[in-house]
């Protein structure tokens, strides 16, 4: 698809208009939100100044990505850090419900590394269709939909909130390989 | 698709007879089961007269269902009662086997509750194509296929064997959030 | 699709040339490769002389195999070896690490009885799309990755490695069904 998607007719008059008007414009909500709505998937993403690791390479027999009929089924990733490490421990135990957040959190910029180098683009990327995000929790930790927050929440900053927000699963298990801290394997349906 | 789905000549006739010739008729086991295959999904839902919980809203950042080129991704469901309660605890330890077949059955509902306010009619779904089911359960309780039958018993009765009865695994995991006994995620094909 | 898949040119010339010729040309690691990824999958899995063990038959309320828009959903399957028993234990407690390796190939290798029992032919499979591989394991045990390997490594030695290979989870739960090693859900494409 070239250009803008789904901009409307107002977004593009926005964009029209001179920098100075275009500010007034966007200082009332209603129109900022607009206006992000319709912005495209790297657009948003250029605009929240995200880090991401590189793209995992596997540590097995599998691939990152593989598409088909328009879906991408993503393999399980982990909390890889930029410098390439890994985010380890137990959430209610090693790790606080913070830091299994920020933990899941670095699952999806992964998983977004991923995407990108194996897509291209994440304009590629229609939506989010269905995630299993796996916490590797200690016996009484029981918050595990708020630590997959974290990387909904990220995906819903992305993608938007039309886009980006699909069914779910979050539960715990473990433990998990290399014991980090989070896992989490998602479907998206592409353009 | 409009009026009952894969009814055959022989249901059609059936119905057009009188109450009393339909009575007789269906006191023959084999004409029965035959009757009660070609009932469409509310058709039987209806005569097996059960209670729905409400339909479960979100407790986080996920959409109860999500769906894409005729498949409805379910999220994982909790074994939510009628009055909005969830039912507890760990099979083989808290809860006994009958007890979590039960909270597998409640799950079922939970969905059916999804399935119904998403998509106006269970007649919508066409088939269960898969299934998750994750118990909560004691280190050496090993019979998970038994639990989670409690839901897959509920959706071949809704939706008849043939189209009702789909792929699936069912394994032991934990803890699952709030420490509820069952969880279950699923796909169906829609018509 | 009738006669071999994605058979080039080359791969037929070295069919017709006589059997010492086509030896003395496989002794050249390149054109063996070639030759082996322009098998058929049956003609591949033959090749290997693999014992498969009955497909099994579902234990509960589900069935082996759904298929739906040219994806097969597999359910989770077990460690069963060719005379019916399963492989039980914990990897990393009960099993070694090679030990659960082979678990998983017996997976493998019961997930491939059922697709030729319901498909009629391995050669109806394009590829594998995505499994979730799930080990029985100590607590202390964290590479499940290697374990899952044992049926990754086996999927792309039937159906090669650009088709055999797909998306993957691979992580430690439990316990699983009957005490079980390893569990194993898949999708595959269909031709």
């Amino acid at each position: 698809m070239v250009g803008p998607r789904r901009a409307s007719a107002m977004d593009f008059s926005l964009r029209r208009a001179s920098g100075s008007e275009w500010r007034d414009k966007v200082a009332g909500c209603t129109i900022f939100r607009h206006t992000v709505v319709s912005m495209t998937h790297e657009q948003r993403f250029a605009q929240l100044q995200l880090t991401l690791p590189s793209a995992p390479r596997p540590v097995a027999v599998y691939r990152p990505v593989v598409v088909v009929q328009s879906l991408a089924y993503v393999s399980g990733h982990g909390p890889v850090r930029a410098d390439g490490t890994l985010i380890i421990g137990r959430v209610g135990a090693d790790l606080s419900l913070v830091e299994g957040q920020a933990a899941a959190r670095q699952v999806g910029l992964a998983i977004l590394a991923t995407l990108r180098a194996h897509l291209g683009s994440l304009d590629r990327v229609k939506r989010v269709i269905k995630m299993l995000g796996m916490v590797n929790s200690a016996p009484d930790f029981l918050d595990h939909p708020k630590v997959i927050n974290g990387c909904s929440e990220l995906f819903a900053q992305v993608f938007g909130e039309a886009d980006g927000i699909g069914a779910r699963s979050a539960v715990g298990m473990g433990p998990l390989p290399g014991n980090i801290a989070v896992e989490i394997e998602a479907i998206f349906e592409l353009v």
